[in-house]
């Protein structure tokens, strides 16, 4: 029992990944896509906050650093199996609770165990720092698939990875920071282009020209 | 539709890494497990054979070579959780039929759909085929944990599932084959040996001694 | 000596990779080539089982099963050196059933030696099985180039490789299970399309104005 | 310009990888390493805040989630590099701030610069939040190192690193946190224990010893 | 102190990977740069020599080998980190040197620490060895570069590194090793052709019509 | 044809690893082999050099530099298997010199070829350059072997490549350089030690004694 087994269990959270059984050109971690999901969250609440409203940040960050802590029970299950069944996944999600618990229980000083069965509730619900929880994850998740698609991935499962993470991100558009994220961000990550190797020839015989004439 | 993605879904196995989230020093792809468990139950059969038993190659190399198949569309989801509850255990089981029945019936060819099935099917029942599957399967996973304990691997993990793939070896100890692991196979694997430093040393100077006397 | 060095002996496999010294954007282990040509020969010999011919299933397995295993003892020549000369090929292959034959009376007790000699022999010869051996090995590689084709890898190798692959394919056209690979599975492939950046571009700009207009 | 290459670019933070040059048994990325410092900072704020102090949370974790974000623009560069003279470290420093000002001034709009530069300053001032992040990047660095010793990797610059790493916690030994650490989770670290290959004898021949006489 | 510290620190430079912070397809380690720079630069002096150059081929190999041996000490910085001011390079290069010396005058003997002092001294100067050995280094960034590109690495990075690498090379027009490189070689890489996924199903169709009227 | 494939297929001796098909800690290419042997080729020429001797450092560089380079076109083929027999081994080498030679005609231009030809020449012969070549190459193999065992590899092929690599610089006894490596270099290698994990407790336990009596 004790915090040194919670502490190392964040590294082994380094070495579930994401997606499995799909080749990808890069792998993401349970780690670092937590790392990213609250960079983003702690952006979208910077939106939130301009526009006026008020941010639980604790709460907020709370919520995006352990919202998939519980995978280091689980491993990244392939959605569709997750909720193949309506029955399926309710029994999903209380195994899963089920596992948090006695894992506090087990690890956690009695003092701490309270405070962390909190934390590692599903944090998804209807607040304001719930929904940006949701919007960031799947911010996230389009990034990912975007990444493949863009270095020409010939995986199909990576454009509906794309369509159904816009497509929950779209569930919220009524919030600012989903609406900045809409007119700002995702216009210019569409914009990204490529670099051809017929311009590659244009720009050497550029430069070779530019460099005899000087 | 067609075999096209059939034969493709093979390629995802070797995307499918075992045992996710703890630290490896090798890691094992579902596609390589499944061919040495069925170069494993080969040699089980090989060894029921001499010994009297009627062997069904057939079945017991489909059995072998297509026990994981259902991990496509699972991935290796942790064991503690697959069978958290009974309850969880016998929905899981079916899910991943329903599933399985699902790629087959929009994959396969009508001509091909009932083989395919019977050849996804659970293994591991009563039959002599089923029961050297069963062992098969945690022999190999018996080696894949000596192989992590051997290379001094801290994670005490692989020494619990070193311990329980043995004992469920030991439930089937009333056939030949594993007699023949127990009595000739496990013990020259115990035996292995570890060269230590102080060893090149000595090695090394006993070396250097014979060719100044040459 | 003994049955447990075969057994490592399998995770060696896994450690060696096909086609060494190019650039690969997914490399396949010689464990999981031998895993993917056995499950493409149990179709293959499934189409030619269907179409009234008498199938040794047993022995099919075995070849599969075992078609690539004395590469432990050469790894992965490349094939230009292997076939550089006629006679550098037939001493190739002597050396190679030589190492097959000093490690398995080395390794195996008695009992098993003319067994595991038979189960080493090169597969590839006039019976059905062994024709099918040959056209599921090659059906593999044509993936394997296929993947990296895919994936545009500027290796011309690969073309030359899928080339190499097809045609071999293609001296074995008087067998249905060929047939039905060029009828039904190889124009499925060939038909793989992919997802160009400008159609991301509209598909997101539909799911936006859909979500607009709910 | 743009809030997109800002969520890019935390991705390039997953392929900076941490102290270059040195064979690791296990790799860790910028990215994972700064989710972890984060998890590690929430608990000892949490061991502060119940031993009475004020955690402002928004600002603990603003500062633990982006401080090493400037890496992004160095690279991990060896810290006796960094260090090696006085007027080096103050010069690296300017250079940091600067390039980090450049990339706010050029890829955030005007609205969130003057926030964006606040939260990538130096972090670890003599504010509470400042010393729970200089504690919790230390103890992250421990915990990398002694993995490494653990997996017995031979190069002693690990067991510098471990010691260097304590010795900066042993300069907050005051907090309450630190001794927390000290007391609870350092020992339950050193505690951890090994499976010796004579031991996997003795668990199995036991084991077998009890399955015979069930 | 000891040569085996400068032995064992020749594979560290096997473990620092160039351009670190970006998606690479290929990534590229010191070690196998150096060697790849060697031989370039031994293409270019012999074409120094056959134009009737006298090449200090001693000398030539000490620089190409040695060339960015100090990058053991301060890993592979960002270049724009480098170079963000003049100052900053300046002092860069004076610790570079320093750490140099000091590892020289540790670890080996004093008979040898004139000898490696010279060779571990910055080579890019003014002899002609300088300046192949400038263009060398180059000539091996542009390839890295072009393998991304022509992978279709999204990245514009590596389009910038292709031009920075041309127009140094283009600072040495006037020798005729560069003037072979610009009119015999570089011409051949731009000339790599792709193989189109159209071509694969001519191509295909060819074979099969072929192999048909056999 | 040309010297653009020439340099491209430089990067390709970086795919080809050495000694394949065993468990490895630490990965080595062709193309950093490569390097350390020319890098220690440079230390044993100057210590024949200071002891009077006469080096052809253009020789010498040219025969360290590419004394693999063959392996391009027949993969680092597993030893034993070279030297199953004499006869194989003479064909071997004849096959490879044939490789060779035909790369040569094909790619360079005929004013380079004699030059290449013989740069590509198997480097180990009776002159002081070649003889320091193999003791060169042979060094650089046993501290592969070391850094495998020294991290507790259970492989046993380790220990062997140890001792035949030894047995082999040992047959150069009478050189120099040989007995500097056998005084000086082999001893500070074999002194290396290890952190044992009962130590890491002796020291966290001072320095936290230290650091509570300050």
């Amino acid at each position: 029992m004790g915090i040194h087994h919670y502490f190392k269990s964040l590294s082994d959270l380094e070495k579930i990944y994401r997606c499995p059984g799909k080749f990808k050109f890069q792998e993401h971690s349970v780690a670092s896509h937590s790392f990213k999901v609250t960079k983003i969250a702690q952006f979208l609440g910077t939106v939130e906050e301009m526009d006026g409203q008020t941010v639980d940040w604790r709460l907020l960050y709370e919520k995006a650093l352990n919202h998939d802590y519980a995978e280091l029970f689980t491993g990244d299950i392939k959605t569709p199996v997750k909720y193949a069944s309506k029955e399926l996944k309710r029994l999903f999600n209380e195994v899963e609770e089920e596992m948090t618990r006695k894992f506090v229980e087990k690890e956690f000083p009695p003092e701490f165990q309270k405070i962390y069965l909190g934390r590692f509730k599903e944090g998804k619900d209807d607040t304001l720092e719930g929904r940006i929880l949701a919007v960031a994850d799947k911010i996230d998740l389009l990034y990912e698939s975007f990444g493949e698609i863009q270095k020409e991935n010939p995986e199909p499962l990576f454009m509906e990875i794309y369509e159904e993470a816009l497509s929950t991100i779209l569930l919220f558009k009524d919030m600012t920071c989903v609406q900045y994220f809409l007119d700002e961000i995702l216009p210019e990550m569409l914009r990204e282009r490529f670099i051809e190797q017929s311009e590659l020839t244009a720009i050497t015989e550029r430069m070779i020209e530019e460099s005899r004439n000087q």
